[in-house]
């Protein structure tokens, strides 16, 4: 793809993710403090941004980018002719958002037959925002721009290791994960997709999740890959149509992990 | 106390807060983007910036205030005339730190014989600043300022619930943990002090943990009561001085959540 066409491309998922903050933070931490609007007209505060967000990512695409597919997490998919779908999680952690941490957030990517040539992450309550993919590596924070880059540590005892777990999983799963998490220098909890994007920027080392839709991973995907990071599934295959989740800061790293994962 | 002296001592207090916060953002994520600092002189960066913050907010008291005491995590007791002892954690949460998740934050405490007078939750990076006491209940933020209340919600089945369990706690401790989750709505974990931060914001509604310090709760019980909640060790004592904490946004909430830690 052209420089100007990549250009192109970043300023509408630019455009995209600035729709998306603005329909979103009128309801972050709004209806516990005060007014008791939860559930008026059957909705939670939750599901009114989450449909207020995608609506208004896929009006800038009418406008914008009307050839292009889109998947998005509340309201399907619908056909394009480019052969580019744009694949969109309007909050990415919901459970993050209805208790007030802002470890939720906006999932942008665009893909082609196989995979995402870029994507970002964009925690709207702070004013994160992180880029990967197309030659850019980048995010936008309270302390200003800098580069993504990943920490290239080898072994699993330097690592730091994050997870959504033990919230979700199967036993199994969770027993996968308890191999490596017995290894790792430390272990947290609860980050929702920001643990992605610290992984990009190179706080943290390992991200391990399971049961992910594609919605969930693809933008991840392409902010990890430019910043350095590997991303796959448990058995080291492409993961952009969602499943289990192996995303590594480094190539050593992930397959220490990964032979973890596999072991009966 | 007469509501100018407590004018006087919130002032004092934000000007320890904004002295922290300038001594400890240079240190956030710093470390790992680029430079290879870490450990240069035996220190690593939450060491540096815990000290550098701790002794900004001492320059801060010996300046307004020399006449109080103060219990610091990083350089310990000094004794003062006033009968006020500052209570200080000028970075509670260093796994969260070391990790980049914005979850971490200074506390202050100001304290007579009987606890905590007023108290402060400061997160830097994301610039939220949470008061309590002496009147006040107050938050500033990215989307500026609002009061502070907690949510007043009876059942448990109702509730959301935060700790930094698993990562913490012996197994009588969990086990107690684990009688109250399994009646909770959500349980959310690895939030540090941020977790008090949302239960007097209103968004989370019980926050269970163990073996704290008198640093690492004064601050929280001083925010939480402001706003309405109730703050006691697991046997609905006074725990100030550290321990078992139970914190919940209402007293019936406290009452059922702590009927189950107590269960033999």
């Amino acid at each position: 793809m052209q420089d100007n066409e990549m250009r192109h491309l970043w300023q509408v998922a630019d455009e995209m993710a600035d729709a998306a903050r603005a329909a979103i933070l009128p309801f972050f931490r709004g209806a516990a403090l005060g007014t008791e609007n939860k559930e008026a007209g059957g909705f939670d505060p939750v599901t009114l941004a989450d449909r207020a967000a995608e609506q208004a990512m896929r009006d800038v695409l009418a406008r914008r980018r009307p050839e292009d597919g889109i998947l998005g997490e509340e309201f399907g998919h619908s056909a394009g002719s480019s052969g580019l779908t744009w694949v969109l999680d309007p909050i990415d952690g919901t459970r993050g958002f209805i208790s007030g941490t802002p470890t939720w957030g906006v999932l942008i990517a665009l893909s082609d037959a196989d995979g995402p040539i870029l994507g970002m992450i964009d925690q709207p309550y702070i004013g994160e925002r992180f880029r990967g993919g197309g030659g850019v590596a980048r995010m936008d924070g309270p302390q200003g721009a800098r580069d993504l880059a990943t920490r290239r540590i080898d072994q699993l005892s330097d690592a730091l290791l994050f997870t959504t777990f033990p919230e979700v999983g199967t036993p199994d799963e969770r027993a996968a994960f308890d191999r490596v998490a017995a290894e790792v220098k430390l272990t947290r909890y609860g980050m929702d997709c920001y643990a992605y994007a610290l992984l990009a920027a190179g706080q943290v080392d390992l991200v391990i999740e399971a049961g992910l839709n594609a919605y969930d991973i693809q933008a991840p995907i392409a902010v990890i890959e430019a910043a350095g990071g590997k991303v796959t599934d448990w058995q080291g295959r492409p993961v952009h149509n969602g499943g289990q989740v192996l995303a590594a800061g480094s190539a050593a790293l992930h397959a220490a992990a990964m032979a973890r994962l596999s072991q009966a």
